[in-house]
């Protein structure tokens, strides 16, 4: 349907009554602009969490079971929905709420991380004929075998953008709590802005490297080149950040800037495998128990120390640093001399699709960090990313260098 | 399906964690014995008030919109639901939520107060067959265009009972927090017992005099010829009451008791038309406002008494007291002398099949409440029901004095 707008609201943007009565109002001006209007919901605040905590408490020892765990938090989107549809009704606003699975979002039976297989529109395009701003909520969708499924954390992004993609929407807009993509986290910058547009691919990596955004949202929004904008639920007079194949027009063409944006994290734990038997399969041995206990790895470096012996070092989320080492000792069939956990690291990445087959970016970076005196622990790369693990004392220094060295401070 | 045993668990007994797995503990043992078991759940504790009234308040002046309303409330239904099945796999015991929809529960599109069109147990059979234990979401059902409804307040009753109806269940167990029904309210009568038998219509009676059991509910068993048991969840030794056409073998016959129970309703309000002109249709011109503003009325009483005027009084309940009066003087299109709303009256009865064509009872009773100085404001009867309205403060020596009169008390 041609000029439908989709758009999402997050949690922390209908996390009590006060913020659901302005999300609703926001939606009710923007409708007299724009009418055929699909809004896809999260669950209010931090209800999946609690809800999730229950569920654990009462399955004792064991998981809560996969599939009433979903029917448990998919309830969560549901009240949001109808009470949005609720509240809009009450400031005159034709409006209905859809579950996932009356918005036709059937997935297959990976319940807690399904994937959509397609959306039957039929109801929501009745919907919008019938005048109703169509309310979906998030996160959730159908299994050929009528259960309902959930997309995972934070996929309420994905039904917005699955939503767009089926409806061919002009736009699919993301409300969050923050004004947009920011070319660094302006906690740890002073001089960062917000980008007016980005490309999937430096979203996707910006995504996976903190901005929070659903990673898997953004492919699909790639795939089907939905145009997404990050706009912020508290401040309407922000224009936000276009995530698009090509600058929407007006807007610079950012792509001559080389880097894009600065990210961090600041919380990565480091595991040191020292004195392994050096032979083929090693790093395989290591990796599946780790990946088998649902633990991340990311940067990971390997080299031969002394003759026939190997150190192999990894990084992984603080939070999980200890129960990553446990994993390594108990279940890893690898030799070695020591196994050592340390905390206290931290991730400093650049990103731009400038970079691609554009030598010298790498050394600018390092040259970068050396004359802020922070010290390199290890490094990665992707086609469009350079990432550089810091000890954690250093990541504001180092963030703020790279942010001037790479020119992307406002008025610059 | 031979040998299906429902059971019923309302909101009360599963208003917190604890009591969640005292249920799922129960459910688990009963299971030793009976392996087919399907069980309706009511949402935790207040749930439902505390959804309705957050919907009220954000849908500011308006009514919430039924619809909407709905979809809200059934939500927490299928947390207990789910969270049911997660306690009960935690226990190692197979079994899987259904919601109404589920469960195959389809309705009218009354929302709020929706008629079960049909069952549709495939999915039911289908998971007993898996050797699940069947959790289904109470109160709830779907359209034939696809929207959920509610049944009405209460109603995860008619849901446990139109299942065992449809699954030609051997009994449906009604889990309450009273150990059955009581020859009286044990909080006014001291020497009240539990009744080991009662028939369909008594407690139909007693349903609307103040037993908590949905009407609706009687109505389905009788009609369907399904066994009741009502039971407490808090005092597994009590055997509870038997609800059925005929007394189950070595249960005493109850019916030779003429008289089963008194009931009683502490808050009961009088609304009096002085003067009314005596013409046909004033009676309906007074109740017809009162019905469109779901103001239920009860005892009416009308008489002449002076030529050409009437004077008409009848009973409301006291919360609906200054609502009526005011509707009564604002809405109605009769002409009378004056309103007078009154306070502070109660209502008791005697309820029994063994009435019926038995006459004699009726002065039994108004012997017995002049014996205790009690004072008889107005008279009602049914077919199996004698009621009085008596001053609030009465109420304790009429119910006492019934109670005796009739044989009522334990080992009597």
């Amino acid at each position: 349907m041609t000029g439908v707008v989709v758009q999402k609201f997050g949690g922390s943007s209908l996390a009590n009554e006060s913020l659901i009565r302005n999300v609703a109002r926001f939606i009710r001006d923007r409708r007299q602009r724009d009418n055929a209007l699909v809004v896809a919901v999260s669950a209010m605040g931090d209800t999946t969490d609690e809800l999730l905590a229950l569920a654990q408490r009462l399955a004792g020892e064991t998981q809560p079971h996969a599939r009433e765990s979903d029917a448990l938090i998919s309830t969560g989107e549901l009240v949001s929905a109808s009470l949005m549809a609720i509240t809009l009704r009450g400031l005159g606003v034709p409006a209905i709420s859809l579950s996932g699975r009356q918005a036709g979002i059937r997935t297959d039976t990976t319940h807690g991380a399904a994937r959509i297989a397609q959306i039957q529109t039929d109801r929501i395009v009745e919907e919008i004929g019938n005048g109703n701003v169509v309310i979906v909520a998030g996160f959730q969708g159908l299994t050929p075998t009528d259960d309902t499924t959930t997309l995972g954390r934070g996929a309420s992004d994905l039904t917005a953008v699955a939503l767009a993609a089926a409806l061919s929407a002009s736009v699919c807009e993301v409300y969050t709590d923050v004004d947009g993509i920011f070319t660094a986290d302006p906690n740890l910058v002073p001089s960062a802005r917000v980008l007016a547009h980005i490309g999937y691919e430096e979203m996707l990596e910006m995504a996976s490297l903190g901005a929070k955004m659903n990673p898997r949202s953004i492919e699909v929004a790639a795939a089907n080149d939905v145009t997404l904008r990050i706009l912020s639920s508290f401040n309407h007079d922000s224009e936000g950040t276009t995530i698009s194949s090509s600058p929407p027009e007006g807007v610079d063409m950012e792509i001559n800037r080389p880097v894009t944006a600065v990210t961090t994290d600041r919380n990565i734990g480091r595991i040191v495998l020292r004195g392994m038997s050096d032979r083929p399969g090693v790093a395989a041995a290591v990796m599946k128990p780790l990946a088998e206990a649902g633990i991340s790895v990311d940067v990971i470096v390997q080299n031969v120390s002394r003759e026939g012996s190997a150190s192999m070092s990894f990084t992984v989320s603080a939070a999980n640093l200890t129960h990553a080492a446990d994993v390594v000792r108990e279940r890893s069939d690898v030799q070695y001399d020591d196994v050592i956990a340390e905390g206290g690291f931290a991730k400093v990445s650049i990103v731009g699709t400038g970079m691609v087959n554009a030598p010298g970016y790498a050394a600018q970076m390092f040259k970068a960090l050396a004359d802020a005196n922070v010290n390199i622990e290890m490094i990665t790369t992707s086609e469009i990313r350079i990432t550089c693990i810091v000890k954690q004392t250093d990541l504001s220094a180092a963030a703020n260098a790279l942010h001037e060295s790479f020119g992307l401070a406002a008025n610059q």
